[in-house]
């Protein structure tokens, strides 16, 4: 750090990959990742996936006198997974959870469970007020058929929505995280260009890692290999972005990735390569203002790809909505013929019961299970179509609010 | 409206009790509220529990030549309820839902199904930018043994800490809403404190309307008569909020409520009167500054209480996650000895099945639907706890601010 006016501040960014039971190597990992950070003393650690909170009190623990200042978010039934590090003191933090996150069925991607969220931690070095935000969006399971874009479309809305909101007060802001998305996808130009965020790795003087920086790659050891069959050189979705509000300007001198294993061992530290920025705060004298990074008519464009996928999404969830609604009001009339059957046969009206005891008691609650099912599915689907209709309206507004600019 | 200096704002304020198939005359009364807002041509109103988009839609439909910009915040599966009509544009807008709101098992309250959320509106006026906020809590069933304290503590908590983080370039704030709180509750001791926001009701130099500025009325023929007879005036939970950040002030000059029935007829507009503010906004030399509107250890004593109730949920939450946990391993063990026993009669281990088939599969689906509800609640538990605790840590970090302030 140098005098008032300027300052250097060194990011570490790394989604660690730590799910318990399930992901290899844990606890040794989390243990390198302590031994890096405490070695390397950064001013601020971005971490991703420790979802375990014994993973984080052993970090707290073992980085206590580096980085005397650190706060996990907590959220959804696994968690979020953020935390963050940090040598200066944070003076405040907030949590906003998006509002769409993939299925709670598809239990096999698991998503649902971690109530996604972007945390926000506010900091004060060298008289500069820094907004850092960490967030990890919706996994990719599919790139083909990718199920899941219109929710990572609204997480990506919400995000750029929640930084424009909550940093006008801020000098610096700086946003860290796992974001899921290629860097030409639609989502990271929406928010890039909606918050006049910049990419470390396009603006770093210097870049120092794997090629086109990708941070997920296949020569590293835990990465699926046949996922990242399309792409040799691997893809990019963890981010440093930065920008300045008030009066100063901000510039990346270095970025740099890890290629695969952690510095100085041979295991990685995670299935993601860490991202490290050096960022460069300099004080100017004139304030920078709320700017888009992007021109009107092309944001307008922006806006108008990602609304068009939002609303593929609606048109899914709406049929989807139907679908389990229909289902609801089948095996519910199929209850209603039932308690016909078995109080005809009880008033006597019909000799004999309709069906053996077993099968009509199998058959009741075969349709029990079904209705309850189908009705969490329906009011699920319910909040799904609302909250995509809701971020629709927003785009639309934004669009209405392009054109309006002089 | 005056010249650039100065501004009079009227606004307006209604919980609408708008539920479907439930809510006495209610297509009446939305037609009611409708011809009135028309008629008496407010700046701001803001409406809540209007769950029903068919009536946001008539209202929309029928105010649009007097209040042409409106905004319907969605979410949850029934909604939030919330929306605000206004004669100014709609700059921008943003929805933040409360992290915990009751239990999806509470049917017959039902608030964990509306998403109960802090809906913000950016406009300016006459040069002003104004941070609208409207909100509704979680209503509070039995002031005696109130379950939902904890939650709508958290509400109320992250309600503050929403407008904190988001109004900082606002020239004025304004929150209006039903908070379910009473005017001396430690909610509202916490959310004016945290906040810095003046009561309406306090402030106006010039108050009219119900005794003590009640909003929910033994007269007005639509409440609960039982529920009130502790309070033979009615109880104040309805708010007008305000605060000026920067070079401004703002005045209360007048204060009014309902009185039981709309304005020139003989119903009310709702279970809940209306509160109606005439804000008197005003530039002035300095700024103004981000202060709290209690002192520092009086507010820390806020604090200090909420987190103690906080606390006090936090334990029962601790509690049901344990029980319900005890439960669905109790399910699977019978599971698991059904399993063994129908096992054992398959590979003819035991001459002769241990139970009649009938009630064999009865209970085998008892074991299967605890299981399953468990396992749910279960997991429920597990996301209040990880909220809760999450607060009381904000709160932490809060105290100690406040602590180490000079």
């Amino acid at each position: 750090m140098e005098g008032d006016s300027s300052l250097h501040l060194r990011v570490f960014d790394l989604n660690c990959w730590g799910i318990r039971y399930l992901s290899k190597r844990r606890q040794e990992r989390v243990e390198l990742i302590g031994d890096v950070l405490r070695r390397e003393g950064f001013d601020l650690v971005l971490l991703q996936e420790v979802w375990s909170e014994q993973d984080y009190n052993n970090l707290k623990g073992k980085l206590g006198g580096c980085y005397p200042f650190c706060h996990y978010f907590r959220s959804g039934v696994i968690g979020s997974g953020l935390c963050i590090f940090s040598r200066f003191p944070i003076l405040d933090t907030l949590l906003y959870q998006y509002s769409l996150n993939g299925y709670p069925y598809m239990l096999q991607h698991g998503d649902w469970f971690c109530g996604k969220s972007v945390g926000l931690v506010v900091i004060k070095i060298s008289g500069i007020l820094f907004n850092v935000y960490i967030t990890h969006l919706h996994a990719e399971y599919c790139r083909e058929k990718d199920a899941y874009l219109p929710h990572r479309l609204v997480q990506a809305w919400e995000l750029a929505q929640f930084i424009r909101h909550t940093s006008k007060a801020a000098d610096v802001v700086l946003l860290g995280g796992d974001l899921n998305m290629h860097p030409e996808d639609v989502g990271i130009r929406l928010l890039r260009g909606w918050t006049g965020l910049q990419d470390a790795f396009v603006e770093a003087t210097h870049f120092e890692g794997c090629e086109d920086g990708c941070t997920l790659i296949p020569k590293n050891c835990f990465t699926d290999k046949a996922e990242l069959l399309p792409f040799p050189l691997g893809i990019r979705i963890d981010y440093i972005l930065y920008k300045a509000i008030s009066s100063f300007t901000v510039k990346c001198k270095e970025l740099k990735t890890t290629m695969g294993t952690a510095p100085g061992t041979d295991i990685p530290f995670s299935d993601h390569e860490a991202v490290m920025a050096t960022l460069h705060i300099k004080k100017q004298g004139q304030a920078a203002g709320d700017t888009l990074a992007t021109a009107e008519p092309v944001m307008a464009d922006v806006v108008t790809e990602a609304q068009t996928e939002v609303g593929v999404g609606l048109q899914a969830a709406q049929r989807q909505r139907y679908s389990t609604g229909r289902m609801a009001v089948l095996a519910l009339l199929l209850l209603l013929v039932q308690a016909t059957a078995a109080l005809g046969t009880l008033v006597g009206l019909s000799t004999e019961q309709p069906f053996p005891k077993l099968s009509f008691s199998l058959l009741t609650f075969a349709a029990i299970g079904i209705l309850l099912l189908a009705t969490s599915l329906h009011l699920f689907h319910i909040t799904e179509v609302k909250m995509l209709q809701g971020t629709e309206e927003q785009m639309r507004m934004a669009l209405r609010a392009l054109q309006e600019r002089p």
